[in-house]
């Protein structure tokens, strides 16, 4: 059986107790931009409940077009009116370059992507990056509350960055 | 009190009964790739728990350069087989058109976004398309297993759609 499958299984226990449906628009008014990590259970460590709070996820929270897509129709269509980033200790992004990453790439396949890796080697410079490219994004129009977070994978912890 | 500091108490407790830290590649060797909803609970729908899956996220759940840059990193340097791509009903992609969006984006800015806003208005078919992407992309290896479901927000079931 794959794991898909029983990802399945799963789901059919949540549905048997599941009581919905809930508003679309995010009862928290919060969007949520976070690493697609594994350890990183975005309901669990911000305590959230379904129906609450937009969770946007890529591979290291990073901030490019689509994250500011998914946040000016989060903002503008839907009323969120926060925006907590979450980077995290031991992440893969702190392993290797961009460089590297694109020259594996065009080793394998011939091809070269029109993409960064949007790799890192400094957690709050890039989260602090990141804050940076919501708030001088014109298509992201409340950036009073834009926060960022360090969330520390032996502690269960977040820390903010200043 | 912002909610963004109700969502650090709730940090706290959550801190408080952590037990890490797990290891960096996902135990369950699969990536999810779901719409940012604030009603799909993904550790939830699909009973994973810490450190099992790779979750990316978006408005809509679709697949963009950022998607396929994500999928890229966790199948080439973290191992994941497995895509379960994952839309729902009561979409608020289905409710505006890429035309409509970006004309109100000028109006209010001034600036038209080099990115489409990826609305849809068939939820199957934009399903199917956002697996065709992920297949034919060169830089996502492993495409055996790239399934894709409707969650069900009345419900909380995923229905598979072939």
């Amino acid at each position: 059986m794959s794991v898909t499958d029983q990802l399945l299984e799963n789901n059919e226990k949540y549905a048997a107790g599941f009581d919905g449906p809930l508003p679309l628009p995010p009862a928290k008014h919060v969007a949520v931009l976070a690493c697609m990590d594994a350890r990183i259970n975005v309901y669990g460590v911000l305590g959230l409940e379904e129906g609450e709070a937009h969770v946007i996820r890529n591979a290291g929270g990073v901030v490019t077009d689509d994250e500011i897509r998914s946040l000016a129709i989060s903002q503008r269509l839907l009323g969120t009116r926060e925006v907590v980033l979450i980077h995290h200790t031991d992440c893969g992004m702190l392993t290797f370059t961009d460089e590297e990453f694109n020259a594996a790439l065009q080793e394998d396949t011939g091809l070269r992507p029109t993409w960064a890796a949007e790799a890192f080697d400094d957690l709050d410079a890039d989260v602090r990056k990141s804050i940076g490219r919501i708030k001088d994004s014109p298509f992201v129009p409340y950036t009073d509350s834009v926060r960022g977070f360090v969330f520390d994978v032996a502690s269960g912890r977040l820390r903010e960055v200043s």
